[in-house]
């Protein structure tokens, strides 16, 4: 799908054309998060991280799952806000001197990335629900669960710990 | 603040840094609301956007009061993730051929936008309290409850209305 080709006729177009993104954004994600792990001191940070890979490689079969679901073959079109996303993380990873200052920014640059994914599933079940998709809301949501998951848990890192030590 | 120049090297510069990025973002968002004005049809999505527009003013100069009371003069440094947002809404809304259909790539593309806004504030008001400046943490608050309430008005237009008229 090109740019300004008006080839979204539909909330059925919208729908799969928002999942095409978001099954890019997660194999971004699944490229970013081991330079993270990388880069990351706080052994529960690190930790963290690892789970969040291994979760994210089962959120893009359960995303074939619904392309398949809904009669499509996965397919992924480029989506510039997570690139957008993952450039600001890493232009601001490189400008830290710290170790702890740049745990404090790998978890904020991760929690950029959550809530990216949670806006896009939260449109993607509402509008799977109102298609009467509602299997494909289903297994989405199993996503989004886990994505809201990821997000409380590096709050609480950060508050308990990450943010005392940076400071 | 250039790329890779080490330039962070305390808390207090990464929430400096990350107040310019928001500040850069607000304005950006400044720019993107009229148009998105423009394309709405549904009236109360349309007078939703207005209303965000003349908040987001009001965002600006809070974010201003935060410089000056932690000793530094308004910045902006560029941020990619809301130009990559902004960049797949435009994307996005020239795709779309219906007019329905388009006030639900709206909605969504405004919520990407909140989403970015509430992760980067829950990140500086944790960091301006681990600084002991609740003060700014408090006038920051302010700017995310607002983002919430706007994405949450934003869910309840969509699943009441705006979901229904593009299916």
């Amino acid at each position: 799908m090109g740019l300004f080709t008006h080839d979204i006729k539909t909330l059925d177009d919208l729908f799969v054309h928002t999942l095409q993104d978001i099954y890019y954004a997660e194999h971004q994600i699944t490229k970013a998060l081991p330079k993270m792990i990388a880069k990351a001191t706080h052994p529960e940070l690190k930790q963290g991280f690892e789970t969040h890979l291994r979760q994210t490689e089962t959120q893009i079969q359960r995303l074939e799952e619904v392309f398949r679901m809904h009669g499509h073959s996965p397919k992924a079109v480029t989506c510039p806000a997570i690139n957008g996303i993952i450039e600001e993380a890493n232009e601001v990873a490189g400008e830290v001197a710290d170790k702890d200052v740049l745990d404090a920014a790998l978890v904020a640059s991760a929690q950029a990335v959550e809530h990216y994914e949670i806006t896009r599933y939260g449109s993607l079940i509402a509008w799977a629900k109102q298609l009467g998709r509602d299997d494909c809301a289903g297994v989405l949501q199993q996503n989004l669960d886990e994505e809201k998951a990821t997000d409380h848990l590096l709050t609480a890192l950060a508050e308990r710990q990450v943010n005392q030590r940076a400071a």
